[in-house]
């Protein structure tokens, strides 16, 4: 199969044959989107070896014995896959189990791959009525769906997400289905328009505005985004925690103590609400799209993606 | 009156007229206690000028024409001052009103001085059988007793304290009164001996021990105690933040986000439970005390409180 390979620090296309795992789906990808963390894991983040990707919608093309009734369907996929025996498996909390493997992060090959491997437990089906352009939006859905887990939000509250981009306008989208009051604040004005255009309200994030939030989400990908946050969120507010650089990181520490503020690490959500997001249209993701482009162009795809909102591999 | 008093990054010794301020309560300071915060204060921390100090016992010497009756009373006082006219005063929350003045932390003189000014709306009366060697730990034991209001710790806890200084030993204290399982963690074999006097789970902290605590406060008065907290908590556990270190210090933000750890700011407390776990016994603060100097020794006194646990001012 055709796979996008990242090893001793370099992308590059291969054609190599499909590992099958016994006991696990093989599912055949549509589309894969490029995500921030993506990004990152080429810049060395989670010391990741092997088959990139994780956002995917495909159909089941195998599937063990008592697991046939899969075959065909098409199917969105949990990332985490755990070892089934720990305390956290039980719990059913697989993302934290400590033996886990995530595709394309962690251990286990991702979905920039004309195939791909996941136990049919990590699956669920995509609706018919919602198109593989959006369906390929719910990993990224479900981890801005993690947040209102985490915070119960309601009208009362002002909620700022800073980053406009993929992430951003996602995880906005997601939290103003609470009733909360949510504004994206972003550096780019076209990002800030497609913000615009979703009937979000947007502002462009400046020194001088308001520093009055309840709660602020750190969508911006980049290390310093958490102390514009510590600006942005009153005291005794909340900042959800969203980005994933590579390393150390450099942050006022004593502000979050002298304003008491709380801050929430916040990874992957669950799927089932995003895809009801999705069906509802309560969630858009079409005007996110900035390009569909084949594996073989990887490099212009990666290259989109740092300056564009999503790119998605058609495979 | 004699007052230590801190300007252009240096500190010395003066003898001064008192400033009244009108009305306010004038307390005469019995004695005053050397916390981690003045020692960073001496370091640039929050850019403070004048006397400093916040933690002390003394008998109110004067007071406004219709509070008279608090003359002659031995209080401790709370350090935050509100302007009284805005939503967080409104509210009784007068530590996060934002034109506030702090005791000898911000805009108002400290503790460090025969005489200090405080509203009586800050005072507490000492219970008589609590003596001035155990009232003067009542505002470091209500910072304790503020992450009590944070969290809800219960016999189900497993909580790590880091740092087996003056604020560890007394946060340990407090938080067993949850029934949580407690364990001080420090550097000091001496300190950790002075915790295992207080009958306090104690041990060395290694890179090699456990890692599954639920909640782990960082009283390590160190930038780099977050980054070992993060080590210590579990998955989805709390890190307390209780170290104010003067700037920005460095921090893995990525493992907050891939543990999904909730860490919470954490600064002053109420008066009034610390001053009912001193008079319980619950708190006992008297193996703490390493030395009670005049102020004219205040050199000695703040080269041993860098070493040793808490140091008093006798005045």
């Amino acid at each position: 199969m055709q796979c996008l390979r990242y090893q001793d620090g370099r992308l590059r296309l291969a054609r190599e044959p499909f590992v099958d795992r016994s006991n696990e789906a093989v599912v055949r990808v549509h589309l894969a989107g490029i995500c921030g963390t993506d990004l990152h894991i080429l810049n060395g983040y989670a010391q990741f070896s092997g088959i990139p990707g994780h956002e995917f919608v495909g159909t089941v093309e195998a599937a063990p014995d008592d697991q046939r009734q899969w075959i065909g369907r098409r199917v969105v996929g949990e990332i985490n896959v755990g070892c089934g025996s720990c305390a956290w498996c039980a719990a059913g909390v697989k993302e934290h189990c400590l033996s886990r493997t995530v595709i394309g992060i962690r251990e286990r090959d991702g979905a920039f791959a004309e195939l791909l491997s996941l136990p049919v437990a990590n699956l669920l089906e995509v609706p018919a009525h919602v198109g593989d352009q959006a369906a390929v939006f719910t990993e990224p859905i479900a981890a801005a769906c993690r947040i209102l887990e985490q915070v119960a939000l309601t009208g009362d509250h002002r909620v700022a997400v800073l980053g406009d981009g993929r992430l951003g306008l996602l995880t906005a989208q997601v939290l103003r289905t609470t009733g909360a009051r949510v504004t994206v604040r972003g550096r780019h004005a076209r990002k800030l328009a497609v913000a615009h255009a979703l009937g979000l309200e947007s502002e462009l994030d400046s020194a001088a505005s308001s520093t009055d939030y309840d709660v602020v989400v750190d969508a911006t990908g980049r290390a310093e985004g958490l102390t514009r946050c510590l600006e942005l969120v009153k005291p005794r507010g909340t900042v959800i925690l969203k980005t994933t650089c590579h390393g150390d990181s450099s942050w006022p520490a004593w502000t979050a103590v002298v304003d008491e503020i709380t801050l929430i690490g916040s990874r992957c959500g669950p799927f089932a609400p995003a895809l009801r997001m999705l069906a509802s249209g309560a969630v858009q993701t079409a005007p996110l799209v900035a390009g569909t482009l084949p594996l073989a162009e990887y490099a212009s795809a990666f290259e989109l993606a740092r300056r564009e909102l999503k790119v998605l591999f058609s495979l």
